[in-house]
């Protein structure tokens, strides 16, 4: 099986000192039990959904060829809520747009799981995200792509923003991304794939 | 510092249960060190010179923004050398022409670094990669890009090998992997960034 895990930072694993991140932390797990994976990591700092829209086909399509079982976990958004000259980055509306756009089209190529949009130091920039996080559970409840929502559970544990804040304000270190490891491993569509 | 690690399957780190490569597990060392790294790994499984030629310079521009300290280590050439139809996948020439033409490139643009090609577990092909990487060297010698050669002490230690043998017959698993990252984390111009 190959994974593209397609995204912004949190993706990437930014501020993480082991360099897994959550996306290698669960496809580690996923070899000690013993499946096959391969573990492509496509996540890009500061991106937005407008810019991903533009990027995440050909570098998946690049690496998962028709022959073998590839799959995507996409979790993206956090980008397109942070403010530049007096608005975000991206409107609202446009997220909600550019998600649809990339989920509807992947899915027709791959099996397709989206996780959620993560909280950062900021208590603003968190009521955006957690807006954009409820809308965007609406949007793959429509398209039928399983949505985990990660930013109640990482906003009431304290483990996330506490190293979030301490660290540069928006990325945790490794005890963060185990913790949002720990939920995405835990989360029946992700099993699902390995039984 | 964002450093791209750019090649085929053994940046990606296929067959590595810890799902890190040699690429992060010098990546997570230099953190443990202090060193305020990301990560972008851009390993492809199966992808020659002359596809890597067509690719590398999209997706590394992509992550290394000019305003951020970006920088590249190259590490590719054994899918050149695999058998297909009675030839190899790429001939030797062009091999050599297509190095010479990503690194120039690359040269002017970010520090650059190459790391050799690998042995794999089959005797005639490591003839084809020895000739290679011995190749590559003169040619990053000319352009002047570090070179390091890995073939000559992983075929020696005989880890790296075992494990591919006893894998798919190519790639290592979690110990081939961390003797290559000890090769390249005590390489003079790996240390060099970071001092």
């Amino acid at each position: 099986m190959r994974i593209c895990f397609v995204g912004e930072s949190f993706v990437n694993g930014a501020g993480d000192p082991e360099c897994l991140g959550w996306a290698g932390r669960i496809c580690a797990q996923a070899c000690h039990l013993g499946h096959d994976i391969t573990y492509y990591n496509l996540g890009v700092r500061g991106e937005t959904t407008t810019e991903l829209k533009e990027r995440w086909q050909r570098e998946v399509t690049y690496r998962l060829p028709p022959e073998h079982n590839g799959r995507i976990v996409f979790s993206f958004g956090v980008n397109d809520t942070t403010i530049e000259n007096g608005k975000t980055r991206v409107a609202f509306e446009t997220s909600l747009e550019n998600t649809r756009n990339i989920l509807k089209i992947a899915k027709q190529m791959f099996p397709v799981l989206m996780v959620g949009t993560a909280p950062v130091g900021d208590l603003e920039q968190n009521h955006r995200i957690a807006r954009l996080s409820a809308a965007f559970a609406s949007v793959c409840d429509e398209i039928d792509v399983p949505y985990l929502d990660i930013f109640t559970p990482l906003q009431a544990s304290d483990v996330w923003i506490n190293e979030a804040k301490a660290n540069d304000g928006a990325h945790p270190r490794a005890a963060g991304y185990a913790a949002l490891a720990q939920l995405v491993q835990n989360w029946q569509p992700w099993l699902s794939w390995f039984t």
